[in-house]
């Protein structure tokens, strides 16, 4: 096994460069060319590399290796439905705003913020199953979201809508909720054509 | 990376000992140990482990290994709760029982039973990340549902039930999902009890 002091930063560092859309879709990861890049081993790269096949973030084809996992209409719709699900299950009368440290903003700031405040919603539930499954969303269509200010007509109100809502009534989270996805939802076609844009017109 | 041929057959053989409780909660998996025990080499072993740590089914913590994750009774109560919230969003208007091959039966007849209603029942959304975390779950579940028939009251009506579901109204698979969720719910402890006798009286 690797040893953690090298395998955590891998893990994060290919981890937020998959958020960041750093490969198109489909793109092939190759552990030896990924450690030279790294500076590492290939031993903590290859572990990253399979932990993140678990987690979904890496498609793993017996025979192929490893890839970028495409984002699809369908796939999108899929993701937005079960993040809206565990959202509205999350809002129950027991919930209360997580007290500790929040999420920490970095990178892309609209993407990273909304992460936050559904983090901070789902944490609420105090399930940790249900929070993990949101995070986990969130990493998954963290590069989908820059595009969001561009093509959803109301994407900064209903961010300003999300984060006030912890703060507000359980209406007001659920409200905001609804309304972030139902965009979301009207716009799949026209959000997945900026993604191809903005990685340089190659595969989703 | 490991040839598909010896990695494949032996992440699946790795993840059906978990399913099957063959190790305690909280046991430590050692990767050299079960590359001997199976008669691989290591690597397909530490890629399958690393991949399992990604799904939820082990744990890493730095600078410890890999250990069998404990199922608390709060964990158990998530599940429970996520697992519930993900069939009621399945069951839609647009439902449609899937068509193709369904889920394999083999091992514990309970289990798998209400395993694979479950991903049928998932699947009928047409939503696969709904799908995918509904396996994930009766995977973690797996060896604790061997406990359902002797805890809970009526564990094989209800189980049936289910199955009928597949076939009956939006009603009837609602009716089915609430009184199975209510039903481990109110027997948490009692479960978890099970789990750790079932364990040979060590870690649940």
């Amino acid at each position: 096994m690797s040893p953690a002091h090298v395998l955590e930063p891998t893990y994060r560092r290919l981890k937020r460069a998959l958020m960041e859309g750093l490969w198109p879709g489909g793109a092939k990861l190759e552990a030896m060319r990924l450690a030279e890049d790294f500076g590492v081993s290939m031993t903590p790269v290859r572990d990253s590399l399979n932990q993140l096949v678990g987690e979904g973030l890496v498609d793993l084809t017996p025979g192929e290796g490893f890839r970028v996992p495409p984002l699809t209409e369908q796939r999108l719709r899929d993701l937005l439905d079960v993040n809206s699900a565990l959202l509205k299950t999350a809002n129950t009368a027991n919930w209360r705003l997580p007290t500790e440290d929040g999420p920490v903003f970095i990178g892309n700031e609209y993407a990273d913020r909304l992460a936050a405040a559904f983090s901070l919603l789902a944490n609420g539930s105090g399930n940790r199953v249900l929070a993990d499954i949101v995070d986990r969303i969130s990493e998954r269509l963290h590069f989908l979201r820059s595009c969001e200010p561009e093509v959803l007509p109301e994407a900064n109100g209903i961010q300003k809508q999300i984060e006030a809502g912890l703060h507000g009534s359980r209406t007001d989270r659920h409200l905001a909720v609804v309304r972030y996805h139902r965009q979301c939802q009207g716009c799949v076609p026209q959000l997945i054509n900026c993604l191809a844009r903005l990685r340089g017109g190659g595969a989703t």
